[in-house]
């Protein structure tokens, strides 16, 4: 098997180790010639060609040669809305859209030459670039749309939906981009949970210093804000009665 | 002069109150197919045809078809840059940012009616989308390069930087989205400064809650932290020792 050949495969959503399918087949011919040649000089034809299929099948697979660039978009997009779906009302929604995040963070993270490699071809070519830009818009919305509905009470829900998807997505890029920039190297889980936390602490309403999900610790913290200038004895008071609640 | 001719004139960057040029000549002919024909229907030909000049001229001023739709985005993203370059080292660099999407905001709320029709126009056409969103990723880009700037010294300081300026954009197209889709019904600009203010409150590091720019007022507020169970007089040693500072 051909190095382009493994790392199509291990990219491959959901083929798992099976035989390899026409769809299989057109993304290897696909990434075989925009390596070769250039993604602008290879056509639709010069693809179906090499993986010996019509051309028909390739519109069967993908609606654009720039789709046949990012396969696996479609399927972690249907999975983080399932995923997101399963969620329910209950929950961190701010910890549960991270976790929807880090859907997409396995598929690039399951076969990092290819991902690299797939990057290295998007700087180059503004088509791919703002093709992946309008997948990312896609995921954003996704995430936004389950905020929105958890934040439906709120007189700043959707907003705030808005504005956390976006936070969300931008933490989880800076984190993949900045691996995919250093060829893959050290572990870009690592980098996403911690770039992942920046938001959390920021957003969620359900912050736990100690990271754990039982009940709160007996040692919580009291928090007392008072005007510089409040006498003394009113501060006490203050103290007594939140200590006491 | 007509309805559309009145529209593009006012939406034109920098253009002032003189006389229409070539390039208002062909925002107007090509917005008044766009609307006629629909955006796909339209040849550049179509538009120089109509504007009455040679089909070099359009590509003197658009890159392409898609560009003639936002004509005066490359205005605002160099007035953005112009202004934070202009903001140096001091000040809030949320504030900044912010500020500096508001030169977005004015640009749109300088012709409500244009940008309204444009919005809808982008609604209908999946190439102007997408146009539309590596437009705004440029402005996203800017902003974040600004606060990765301001923000070099902190360990977190790019994460902080993408995470902040995506925040910002959301914050104003959510704003600006909702008036879009409303036919421009009430003030954007409120609605955007809420919208930043949500961001700002988030984010900021000088917070100032009169929102003036003078020095501090002299009723500040001091914040006392202490884990339940701290001996009341470790508390107001805290306290004291706070005010004195």
């Amino acid at each position: 098997m051909s190095e382009v050949q493994e790392q199509v495969q291990g990219a491959g959503a959901g083929a798992g180790g099976g035989k390899p399918t026409t769809r299989d087949a057109l993304i290897e011919a696909a990434f075989q010639l925009f390596l070769e040649r250039g993604f602008e000089q290879t056509t639709i034809d010069d693809i179906t060609g090499l993986a010996g299929v019509g051309r028909r099948s390739f519109f069967r697979y993908f609606p654009s040669k720039e789709d046949v660039v990012f396969p696996d978009h479609e399927g972690a997009l249907t999975e983080m809305t399932a995923f997101l779906d399963d969620c329910g009302d209950g929950g961190d929604p701010v910890v549960q859209v991270c976790d929807a995040a880090r859907l997409v963070l396995r598929m690039y993270a399951a076969n990092p030459t290819f991902s690299v490699e797939r990057y290295l071809l998007t700087r180059k070519v503004p088509n791919l670039r703002i093709h992946e830009l309008s997948v990312v818009w896609r995921y954003e919305r996704t995430l936004a749309a389950h905020l929105r509905a958890r934040y439906s009470a709120r007189s700043d829900g959707a907003l705030r939906a808005d504005v956390v998807a976006a936070a969300v997505v931008a933490a989880h890029n800076h984190a993949l981009r900045t691996w995919l920039r250093s060829g893959g190297a050290g572990d870009v889980r690592e980098a996403v949970d911690l770039a992942l936390d920046f938001v959390v602490g920021t957003w969620s309403e359900q912050p736990r210093p100690d990271g754990g999900d039982g009940p709160e610790p007996a040692e919580d913290v009291v928090v007392l804000v008072a005007r510089r200038g409040t006498p003394m004895w009113r501060v006490v008071q203050g103290i007594e009665s939140a200590l006491d609640g």
